[in-house]
């Protein structure tokens, strides 16, 4: 697709749309919108636009059609995929202006809000009123309700609770081609036609922008409570994950923690509550919720025993709220710690949960052949870990070329022949777009593509991006 | 879309395809494959065909599309909306023989099964294992999953559960081209690309034929509970669904039966557990599952007590398993004591539950207005009522022509505006296509149709449905 750049008359229009005001076109703006938490790419915007209605980004896509000027659409530049970088540069299209929760239905356990709130915003609003949405990514303190929408994302409570796309009902959406349209109803079932509303969840921004969505609530859980169990044994810890389902326990987290993502953790985050004893391997977080203490406790109990069948240190109860906390803000912190001690790489793999051990297996062997260290961690308890690989001793070539993405195309094929996929939760945008062969077939790819084609004929939202 | 008919050419490679034994053209036959349980609908296709693999099927759609034939699957014919009517006549391609379950992966509380083994059938096999698929449609005895796909089925355990949609986690499809892909991955999470899986299901065999499906189970309950509660007002018994939700609850049925329906099925279905009282107008059926009796009990007393702040008779706890079986089966035939009853339409109505009480009051306005009863029953709990319109005194020119759909356009109108639509589980098929209009801009309409186009360039895929 060939593009046309800005003109200082494209520029006036955008102003004449959107005020000038929000409109950017000085170096620190276009640096701040040229990146987002992908690693170390940066791809500079022709220009920032900060829209404030869907009637404002339905003329701005009009105009870029006429024009074919790229637009990437932005929430808050948490991906971890490269969906936000405007890649083919153009207009960077921030939705920090959507900033609003419209309405807390609590008839209907629903509420209606814009794509630029933060997540974490929203689940305290929504709790205030004894109500739970319960998506939360590990950059649910700074990412959009936007973004988790555009990757479909989850969070440690998905394992009980189901991802972004389980509570989406209802979405307005601006199309490519600037028409405004809701994709369905607000209603809990929907027999209705094809399922734009499925279709746009995980799109990345690629198929419309998303400008008002409305949510399902669940009824606030009354409590929870949480242990840490150590295993002696990386194996088992990833075997013990699907015993606990097989036993009729369904956590409301399950979360795994290889050894060295806790050790570098604890340098970043000051912790009291956990003894990183010689010997551990690794460390499932289990949480369970509910409104009765009596069963939970006894719940707490029995999957207490099921981990005392492995090979386990002394299983930590969490015995305060500090404590949680606590325990949370290391498994949440455990993407920036890597970061912060070592340049590394993180994939987001996905396997049918009791394939854990057998990914792990696989994953350790590839960084043996290519000689380089991996960290696992993440959400076990659906089978969806994230796997840091360390650069350690490779060269810049080594770790920057056709290596790195040999080693990790056979980690993905590992995750394939298990049944899984290449991401669970983060995406594909640009980085992961090349690995996508893997997985789906050249007909299931020509699909996606006539997709894409039938809502964005001229390739102006978001270019460059899954297919 | 102008189609060719068949030639005895044509049927010479379908029988080189499937066997000769596996095509048919007698009038029994063609008969019998051409209506469903919609009306009194009835559209003769030219051939039945029954393949056994996929292989099959992507050579059949390779013929039809060479030959320009049009081809309608047919699961087991139980669809409410006419989506399995060979309306352009051609080929009913039946799934009957795909009927086997392949896997019970204990492991990863998942199983791969396909599409034309019957609901109930395949919710039993997998009980035997201590598992659960909760989608359970009132045909479950006799619908196949491969149509419950079709459709996004739901059924009374969807309101805790989720639809059909909520358990479909992979699919094999051959599309229109002929071409067999996968749709995703077998993981409980995916952001890998658009979500086919979700596109696939409720497009009621209008993009591709699933040929096989990998599913996502839980662990079974261990204990139902299970009560029918009397409302001398049917406003109140509305009202009285979502503040069950509102409490906290969120209990694994609960169904709305006005008391016209239960009168009916009492007549039909021999029953001792109900006494229907002078004076009571509708009756709720509420239903907790867990794995804890206690707390269940609790739960249930919780309930009723809520219950009792508004006009009701008494409470009806079943106390057997023959009580509860009972009790469904009230409910489950009341469908087809309605039709034994009286001439009627059923119109699958769905709202934000909390809106109940608007979209009867309305519907009962429309049939004043329109001289026509209507008895209402179903899934309150997740908003999804199915609204029997009884023809009484209407003649046969109002009863069949714009006099009828007016009044239904009427009740549609009402669900859109209360935030709702026009099917909730049993599809848009061939007699809710003219009212998609209601709920869907133009261009929210152009675009399914251009999706159906990207996947059915030639449109031989279920002709004259949904778009």
């Amino acid at each position: 697709m060939s593009y046309n750049k800005l003109t200082p008359a494209i520029l006036q229009q955008l102003s004449a749309i959107v005020g000038e005001q929000n409109v950017f076109v000085d170096l620190d703006n276009l640096k701040n919108y040229g990146h987002d938490e992908t690693e170390q790419l940066v791809f500079l915007p022709e220009v920032v636009v900060k829209p404030r209605t869907a009637q404002e980004i339905s003329l701005i896509l009009k105009l870029a059609n006429e024009q074919l000027i790229p637009v990437t659409p932005r929430g808050a530049g948490t991906g971890l995929a490269g969906g936000a970088l405007p890649v083919s540069a153009g207009i960077s299209l921030s939705m920090e202006r959507f900033n609003q929760v419209l309405e807390i239905d609590k008839r209907n356990l629903q509420a209606t809000v814009e794509p630029g709130v933060i997540n974490e915003v929203f689940q305290n609003i929504v709790k205030e009123e004894g109500l739970f949405y319960p998506p939360d990514p590990a950059s649910k303190g700074s990412c959009f309700l936007g973004g988790n929408i555009a990757h479909g994302s989850g969070g440690p409570k998905c394992v009980k609770y189901g991802t972004t796309k389980d509570y989406i009902l209802n979405l307005e959406v601006v199309l490519p081609t600037g028409e405004i349209i809701m994709t369905g109803a607000n209603t809990l079932k929907n027999s209705t036609g094809y399922n734009l509303t499925q279709l746009m969840v995980g799109s990345e921004g690629t198929l419309g922008v998303v400008t008002k969505i409305i949510v399902r609530l669940l009824p606030l859980p009354k409590y929870d409570l949480l242990m840490l169990v150590p295993f002696r044994d990386l194996d088992e810890a990833c075997a013990a994950v699907s015993e606990v389902f097989r036993a009729g326990f369904i956590p409301s987290a399950l979360e795994l923690m290889e050894r060295d993502a806790l050790d570098w953790v604890s340098k970043y985050v000051e912790s009291s509550v956990v003894k990183l004893e010689d010997g551990i391997q690794a460390h499932l977080l289990i949480e369970v919720d509910g409104n009765d203490l009596d069963t939970m406790m006894k719940e707490m109990e029995q999957i207490a025993e099921l981990m005392s069948t492995y090979n386990v240190s002394e299983i930590l109860f969490a015995d305060s709220e500090a404590q949680k906390n606590e325990l949370w803000k290391l498994r949440r912190k455990i993407n920036e710690a890597v970061k912060m001690n070592a340049i590394s790489k993180e994939q987001d793999t996905v396997v049918p949960r009791a394939e854990l051990p057998k990914l792990v297996k696989g994953v350790k062997e590839v960084g043996l052949k290519y000689n380089f260290k991996t960290v696992c961690y993440g959400h076990a308890g659906d089978g969806n870990l994230h796997i840091r690989l360390i650069k350690g001793d490779l060269t810049d070539e080594q770790w920057e070329g056709e290596y790195i993405k040999k080693a990790i195309a056979e980690i993905f094929t590992i995750c394939k022949n298990l049944g899984g996929t290449i991401s669970g939760e983060h995406g594909i945008g640009l980085i992961q777009k090349e690995y996508m062969h893997i997985v789906f077939s050249d007909k299931a790819m020509d699909i996606q593509r006539a997709i894409k084609k039938a809502f964005d004929p001229n390739a102006i939202l978001n270019p460059g991006k899954i297919v």
